[in-house]
Parts: structure tokens; C-alpha cells; sequence
């Protein structure tokens, strides 16, 4: 009842949340891979994987790992890119595919285009699926199901790997999107990055205050900031290569939001009541149109 | 077996989403008054008031409404306050208790207090609990269960007073803090005040980009936008009213947070990684703490 795998030797780079949840699927379904390699960095990783028995091959040198893989998937944080890739172009073989999960698109192929060796296909992938959580454990088979994955192809891919990494992201339950990665990059600062910045900021902003109003912000803290910090508790190294590897976007954003916080101060300090009830109406006009799209 | 009703005549002026609560969870105990009578602005709210029969007088003219009550509790927006003491006060027994619930409390004393006749006992108290929806089919009788109540009697209140309306919160189910207006207005400024304006703001962002990419917002808003909308759909009347009149303390974490997250755009922008990696900390942090106090 199985088709045909989609590939002969899938090999995940990176074998954290992402990587283990595509591991899982792919071993649940069969139908995506007849060989699983993972590779990761740190021996206590590996032999997770090897105990949690997700992978068929576990491997400790990206460069071993890629040997004979018709697919590559970066699933490391995207500042690791660069290096990584350094490391395996020269034993990527002709026909493989290259694609990746990483929140940033724009740096993907700023990182990887230049060491592209001939023949091997690059089409860049981001499931727009995740959890706070990281590592090997924390994976599962369903992460990816119902969620977007968006890709975002450089002109002239060859569209026979364009449609393999498709199917793929359709086998494992999700909903396909393409874009360029110019447009990826701004969709996402605004619906992911700035939001996760606001976040990490305003849980620095409240750890800066006097001892006593700081115990006051736990206690009191289901009044809405609670809100803001499930997603400030995420990780470290993959957020830091998030915000340096979409500058541009994330500050532009950014910018646009501090302008508008900055016009709301204004009218809070001089009492412009319709300013203020305008922009309270487009907050429910938006959350209105995630109730409409059953997104909310 | 129920206790003797702690209010003969209990009037609650506004009787939206925290006015309904109390007339509800009043009706069913039994031991909070022996009479419960509302009042609103609309014809619309009194004759839902009167459906719904959770209040054993109805009335629409404030000025009637208070006449023989002992404990009056406004449940009016914030901006309303000076408005109905201007109509109530000249009708207040001697010996009533004046009490509410609105989210702002320097402005409560401010607004109260000139018109306040003698011998009437002023009690102000925020119960920390509400949902986004309002009116008085919102409410419900276990909405203050195991949530906070701060009370911010004004020095020199007479203990008893202060004393009824603590037994009337803890009847309501609520844990009670004591302080003053103005440490209350600086705790909810960042706990609520602010988190809500950065959400209104944000959506206001949002909703100004070009079409094509507010649709995608719309879209993939479950990245982490989401999380930020549910909090911008509260009433505007309400949320208009306590901006205006939270204005020092909400301005004040305002700039605060604005600094922080200058200045993580300046690190951002240079590529500063052990800047970014220590505000990413401490929102994980601030997360740790919320968790450890089960209020996550
Ligand atoms: N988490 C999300 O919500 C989410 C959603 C969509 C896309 N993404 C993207 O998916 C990618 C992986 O994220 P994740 O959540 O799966 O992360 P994760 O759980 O932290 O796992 C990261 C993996 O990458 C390896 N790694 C980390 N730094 C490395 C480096 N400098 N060089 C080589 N390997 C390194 C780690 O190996 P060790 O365990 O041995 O250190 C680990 O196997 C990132 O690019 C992220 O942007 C994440
Ligand atoms: N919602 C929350 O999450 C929450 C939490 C804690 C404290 N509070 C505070 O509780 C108070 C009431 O909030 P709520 O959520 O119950 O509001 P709500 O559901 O909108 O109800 C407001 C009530 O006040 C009346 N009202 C509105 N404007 C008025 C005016 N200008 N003059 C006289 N009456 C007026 C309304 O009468 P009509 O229906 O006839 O217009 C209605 O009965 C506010 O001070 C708020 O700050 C709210």
C-alpha cells in the first residue's frame, strides 16, 4: 500500500525539533525515504538519536553523511549554514537535491549558492510549523500537520526537484506556499521575528525593574503579559541567527512599529481619544479577520 | 447554612462583563446581598439585564439607583467615573461603601474623592480577571475564582469598610493584595497596560502594509502574530479610557521598553550576538519564573 519512497537516502543535517520531527515522519510513514541518515554535532545528540532509534544511520561528519544522500536538509540554525555547507559541497553528489528548514530564506541562498557544486539542485523550504521546545526530543510525527511550508525556489530550478521536495512537504501533512525569498523574509519578520523581539524585550524590560514591581509582573502576569512570554522562551542560538539573518527586514518592521507605538504615545499623552479608539478598532479588525480565516 | 448577606442592598453601576459576574456569582451564593440592583446607560443592556434575571431591581437612572444601598460598585469604563459621581453622590446614605473595579486606580481617587459626602466609605479594588468579550451576556459567576483582587484603600479608611469589601471579594473567590494607587498603576502598566498596547499597535502595523503582504500576515499569523491578536480584540471604550488615564505609568514603561528594543535593533544591526543571546535569556527567564509560580 506504501508508494515508492521519494528517496533512496534522505540525510538530515541538524537532528533537533525540525530535523527529528521530519526523522519521525518519514519513519512512520515509509513512503518519503527507504534510508534515514541524521547528523549532528554533539555526541550527546547522536546518541540520543541512537537510543530514541529515529534515524538508520547515525553520523558524526556532515561530510560522510551527504555521501550518496539524493536528499540534503539543513536543519541546523541558519547562522551554521555557511560552515556547514563548506563542509559537504564537496561531497554533494550530482542530481542530489539541497533544500533546507530554516526560518530565513534570503541568507540561504546568500550561504549556500556560492558553494553549490554542478548538477546539485538548491530549493530552500520553511515549514512554518515549531514549538518552543528544541532537540531530538522534543520532535514529533504530527508537528508539520495542517501548517504552511513555504518554498522559495531560485529562477530556473529544475522543476523536477522542485516537485520532490513538494511531495515531500505534502507527505508529511502540510499546505504549500511559494514566494521569493525578498517576500518570505518580510512576511516573516512581521509574523514571527518582530513579534518573538518584542517578546524577548519586554521580558528584559520587566527583569529591569525594582525588585518589588518585578515579583508583582510574575504574580499579576495572566493580565496579558503572560501572553508574550510563551514565545520568549524559546531558543537561544536559533533566535540570535534568526534576527542577524534578516537585518534588513526585522529592522524595517520594527521600525515601522516603533513609529506607530511612538504616535500612540503622542496621543496618549495629549489625550487624542479618536487616534487612540482607531487604532484599538484595526487591532480588532485584524484578530476579526484571523477568527474569519480560522487562524485566531 | 449561608451566611448572613454581607450587603442589604448592593447596587452595581455598569453592569457589562465584571458587572454581571458579581450580580451572577451574588445571585448564586446568596450571602453577598439581600438585593441586588443594576444599572446601565442603554435601554438595550437594562432589558437584557432583565432577561437574563441576575439582578433583582433594574434601573436606569444612577441617582435612583444608589438610593438606600449600602455598598454601590461602579462598573463603568474608567473615563465614565467623574461623570457618575457627579449624579450619584448628592443620593449616597451615610455609611454606604463606595467601591469598583476599574483597571486604573490613580485616576479613581482622583475623580472620586472631591465629590465624595461624608460619612460614605471609599474603597477602590480591581479584581484581575476579564476576558476580551464584554457586556453583560460576557459574564459569568466564577470569573474572579483564583484570581487576584488588589485593593488600594486610601489612608485612613475605616477598617470596616475595607474589611466588607475584602469578604466580598474572597466570597467571589478572589486572593487579595493590598497597595497603593500608584505602585497599582506602574504593576499594571507592564503587566497589562503596555502588553495590550503593543498588541493593538502591532496589528495597526500590520494592517498598513501592502496588501499582498497583510494577506500573508493574515495566513501564517500561528508563527507567533497570533499570540499577540487575542488580547487586541477587547472593547474599545474600555481599553480608550484606561490608556488615558494610566497615562504617567503606561508613557513611563513605554519608554522603557522603547530603549530595550533600540537597543536591540542597534545590536541587531552592528551583528552584536552576545547582546541579542542575553535578552534572549532573559525572556527565557522571566518564562522560567512564571512557570516555577504555575502562573504560565
Ligand atoms: N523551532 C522552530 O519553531 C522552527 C520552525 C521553523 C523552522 N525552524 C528552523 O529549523 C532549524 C532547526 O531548528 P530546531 O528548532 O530544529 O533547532 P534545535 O532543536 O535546536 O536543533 C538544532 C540542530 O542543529 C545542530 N546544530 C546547532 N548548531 C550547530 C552548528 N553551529 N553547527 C552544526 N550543527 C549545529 C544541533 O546539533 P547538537 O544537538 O549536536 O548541538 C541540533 O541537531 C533552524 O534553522 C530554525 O530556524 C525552526
Ligand atoms: N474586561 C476586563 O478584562 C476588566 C478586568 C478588570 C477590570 N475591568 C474594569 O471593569 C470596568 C467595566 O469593564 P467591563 O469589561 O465590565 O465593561 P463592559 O462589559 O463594556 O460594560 C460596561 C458597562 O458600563 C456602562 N457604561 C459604559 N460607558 C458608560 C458611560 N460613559 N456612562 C455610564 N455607563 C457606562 C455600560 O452600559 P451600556 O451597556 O448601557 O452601554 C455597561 O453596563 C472598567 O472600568 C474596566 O476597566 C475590566
Amino acid at each position: 500500500m506504501t508508494a515508492e519512497p521519494l528517496f533512496q537516502r534522505l540525510c538530515l543535517i541538524g537532528i533537533g525539533l525540525i530535523g527529528s520531527s521530519i526523522a519521525r515522519v518519514a519513519q512512520e510513514r515509509g513512503d518519503i525515504a527507504k534510508v534515514v541518515v541524521a547528523c549532528a554535532r554533539t555526541g550527546a545528540t547522536l546518541d540520543r538519536v541512537r537510543d530514541l532509534g529515529i534515524a538508520d544511520v547515525v553520523e558524526s561528519d556532515p561530510a560522510e553523511a551527504v555521501k550518496g544522500a539524493d536528499c540534503v536538509i539543513l536543519c541546523v540554525p541558519v547562522g551554521a549554514y555557511a560552515g556547514v555547507m563548506a563542509q559537504i559541497a564537496p561531497h554533494l553528489e550530482p542530481g542530489c537535491i539541497l533544500t533546507d528548514v530554516g526560518s530565513t530564506k534570503g541568507s540561504v541562498i546568500r550561504d549556500l549558492r556560492p558553494l553549490l557544486p554542478a548538477g546539485v539542485h538548491l530549493v530552500p523550504a520553511h515549514p512554518m510549523a515549531g514549538t518552543e521546545h528544541s532537540g531530538p526530543d522534543a520532535g514529533f510525527s504530527t508537528l508539520f500537520q495542517g501548517r504552511y511550508c513555504i518554498m522559495t525556489p531560485p529562477e530556473g530550478t529544475d522543476p523536477a526537484a522542485i516537485a520532490k521536495v513538494r511531495t515531500l512537504w505534502e507527505r508529511a501533512g502540510s499546505m504549500i506556499e511559494t514566494m521569493d525569498p525578498i517576500t518570505h523574509d518580510k512576511v516573516v519578520a512581521i509574523v514571527s521575528h518582530l513579534p518573538h523581539l518584542i517578546a524577548f524585550t519586554i521580558c528584559g524590560t520587566a527583569d529591569d525593574l525594582a525588585q518589588e514591581t518585578r515579583e508583582a509582573v510574575l504574580k499579576f502576569a495572566a493580565s496579558g503579559f503572560r501572553d508574550f512570554t510563551r514565545i520568549a522562551s524559546s531558543d537561544v542560538d536559533m533566535w540570535r541567527d534568526i534576527f542577524l539573518n534578516n537585518r534588513e527586514a526585522l529592522l524595517e518592521m520594527l521600525a515601522r512599529f516603533t513609529e506607530d507605538s511612538q504616535a500612540m504615545a503622542r496621543a496618549v499623552r495629549y489625550g487624542e481619544a479618536e487616534f487612540i479608539e482607531d487604532r484599538i478598532r484595526r487591532g480588532r479588525k485584524i484578530r476579526g479577520g484571523l477568527i474569519e480565516r480560522k487562524q485566531a
